[in-house]
């Protein structure tokens, strides 16, 4: 209940190649996403508020009308309902993803 | 606003040597936590949900009456109210928790 395993997670793949392993609470959602080299999570929007981490290597995010390379260890927050897409680079990547409230889909 | 930088994030000492960084969103906050050798983050609670993942190292947690040792990718959840104990082993340790709703103590 504390501690689920990985088989004890969600598992999806979105956008062809982008993998999750995601685990619900209560209220919130955690979300660990695996992008290959040259991955793209592309534009869309939802009405959770996402916020996180990049765990390994770097990703190009764009958040409305910015963009940015984060890093490992390099913290986001995109309101809900803010278009958002997400590019690798020539290295995989990974990132923490939480949302609030819980999405459905991605249990 | 989309992407703070460390400096623009919140800093606090835990517990004599446990350094946090964070970060308040609209409704959730992040909360990456290095806990140095022989650390201890101490038995608490508060209302809040806490869930988050091991970034760094391991970490063995004790939530309620379960206890275990967390290694990096590995994630956790805590209900609000549930009492909790963190400890490092010998090396030092990563983890990003996120907590709902934000804890004003740790803007």
């Amino acid at each position: 209940m504390y501690f689920p395993t990985p088989a004890e997670c969600g598992h999806h793949t979105i956008f062809g190649n982008v993998a999750l392993r995601t685990l619900a609470g209560d209220h919130m959602q955690l979300s660990l996403v695996d992008v290959p080299p040259d991955g793209v999570v592309d534009w869309h929007s939802h009405p959770n508020e996402q916020m996180g981490m990049v765990v390994k290597g770097a990703l190009v995010f764009h958040v409305g009308d910015e963009v940015k390379t984060l890093h490992a260890g390099d913290m986001y927050r995109i309101p809900g309902g803010v278009m958002h897409k997400v590019v690798s680079l020539d290295e995989p990547a990974q990132a923490l993803d939480v949302f609030y409230p819980i999405r459905d889909e991605y249990r």
